[in-house]
């Protein structure tokens, strides 16, 4: 795992974790909480706010990734926070409008280690909360009279048409070996990389920075992207649960696309040709799942996943490095991306 | 029923329902056949343009009603059909998201006639069909780069926002007699009014029209929403399926909020009393649903119904005539409102 060592660069942290939540969970917190009274609930409950009584847990759940990487962004092109305040608590609402619909559709009945909003409230009404939060996201950022409005609300747009493109994509696309690791990518830049590009370029958007440092910065978030999901999918197989918050192995055993698999089932050896037969097969129990996690390891998909994963990282950073940021705020991504993709968050 | 008499008036239509569907649907279709493939198909379905096979029919479906009274609202405030094409268009994909959803979320298995799009391609695709609708609505809208684009935009996100506080409303509020009929208000003017108001007040936003302009055809759009479901209610419980698309007394069978039957329940007689009875009792056979349906005339809720629904069509016209449009294009308009409360469009 690429750890960088980020305690001898002589940062001085400009946003702690702290920070971000400081500035951007009241946002987030007084937008929900002005929705009709039973979206508010629902989309409060699966933000951490308040349990499933409706009692506030007196916390704000997730990790505000992408709020922090906007408000780094910011720093980095000169701006303060409260410059994309509103922009970063948007995009935290529209990456959790996709989650809670997610859920729905995966059946996926644990969000960070507590019962997924459909659980608690029913499909039905965590279907209008997941469209309410979309809606909300859009309407902040619509209604912020700031200066790159058009764009950047063009980018929420985008960012979300992607978002649904790669999850569709993701539920109908039945990847083999090979061409599926083309596929994958695809998938990934979509459903994953475009609201982390969304953070990047909003700030650069606002502050009116040529097109170069925006391809730059849309580089860096495809990058951390790639980066974040296949670690990601090596957690999904390997990985604590206490860490992750679901079940473990979920997707193998949903046969969701997942890049270890898919690496390891181009190996064209013995064991890639049983693990994909079980691959093809239907089998969920966790023996069946322990099994394959075991066959891809020994087919090398866990080494080669986690090679890549590495290597996207590294490029992401390169792609950061034309951006033209301040050097701390460069520094301060910099310790951000290898946080998200290896989770020490 | 309120049949106003429009061939006597020496009107000659601005816009016949072939124009508002030839400037209009090909925008539709254009934008929705760029959605990844999966979601185009979905969404082209619901939308009437192919079969579930995926056959072109030849048409399209729904009444684009939404894009009409927006199309006759532009010639109104002096602009062309193609000022606010995008935005017709966007406003029939918004409210398609809000149907393909709705139909899961009510569990109706039939559509304008059809099988709804969940019972096609199931429940999670659809899920990601509608969103993906919603998004592509308001990125035509934040996109377009004419004037009021920003009113505009907030105008659809906003009505957007109460669409959803409405259909959440109507599924977790239990509604009684007396009560019930403010709240029945406020649901139909979140749910049914907020796209008609977006309708009519779109082109005068885009001409920069003085608010006491904006504020007759917001008020216009919110009778007309009024007039509309109420007589809408009128139709699921004595109407021909055959004209509505939908299973007879859907609305009661579910116990959704229905004018008539609150109409009735607000009697307080010996029949009222046992309405309200069945009303509360879970029975959903068609026996039970037909009984419900004489109570309520003979308690007088359909009466109450047609007469209020004439009122409100009466007062949509009203704010109508204090909007300052041209009068061909009122006309044009007062058409309009009564094919669509009376449904003889």
């Amino acid at each position: 795992m690429s750890t960088l060592d980020t305690s001898s660069t002589g940062l001085q942290a400009l946003l702690s974790p702290r920070t971000v939540r400081s500035t951007v969970l009241p946002v987030v917190r007084q937008q929900v909480s002005a929705l009709e009274p039973t979206l508010a609930r629902i989309c409060s409950y699966h933000l951490g706010f308040i349990d499933e009584h409706g009692d506030p847990t007196g916390a704000g759940s997730g990790k505000l990734t992408r709020a922090a990487l906007m408000t780094a962004a910011a720093e980095g092109v000169g701006l303060r926070p409260e410059d994309v305040q509103s922009q970063a608590a948007a995009l935290e609402l529209l990456h959790n409008s996709t989650l809670i619909h997610d859920d729905i559709i995966d059946a996926d009945e644990l969000r960070r280690g507590r019962p997924a909003a459909w659980k608690v409230f029913g499909a039905s009404l965590a279907i209008l909360a997941g469209d309410a939060l979309q809606a909300l996201s859009l309407q902040v950022v619509v209604d912020d009279p700031g200066p790159g409005r058009a764009e950047i609300s063009s980018a929420f747009a985008e960012a979300l048409r992607l978002v649904l493109a790669g999850q569709s994509r993701e539920l109908t696309v039945r990847l083999g070996p090979g061409a599926g690791i083309a596929e994958y990518d695809r998938i990934v830049e979509e459903k994953t990389s475009a609201l982390l590009e969304c953070a990047l370029v909003t700030p650069a958007l606002r502050a009116g920075k040529p097109e170069h440092v925006l391809a730059a910065l849309r580089g860096a978030g495809r990058h951390l992207g790639l980066a974040f999901q296949i670690s990601n999918d090596v957690e999904d197989i390997w990985g604590d649960p206490a860490v992750t918050g679901k079940p473990v192995r979920g997707d193998i055993g949903r046969r969701n696309p997942s890049f270890p698999v898919l690496a390891a089932l181009s190996a064209d050896s013995p064991v890639s040709e049983r693990l994909r037969e079980l691959w093809h097969g239907d089998g969920t129990a966790a023996a069946h799942l322990q099994e394959m996690a075991d066959l891809t390891e020994e087919a090398g998909g866990r080494h080669t996943a986690e090679k890549l994963s590495r290597g996207h990282l590294g490029s992401a950073l390169e792609h950061l490095g034309r951006a033209e940021l301040s050097p701390a705020a460069s520094a301060e991504l910099t310790a951000l991306f290898d946080r998200i993709v290896n989770r020490t968050a």
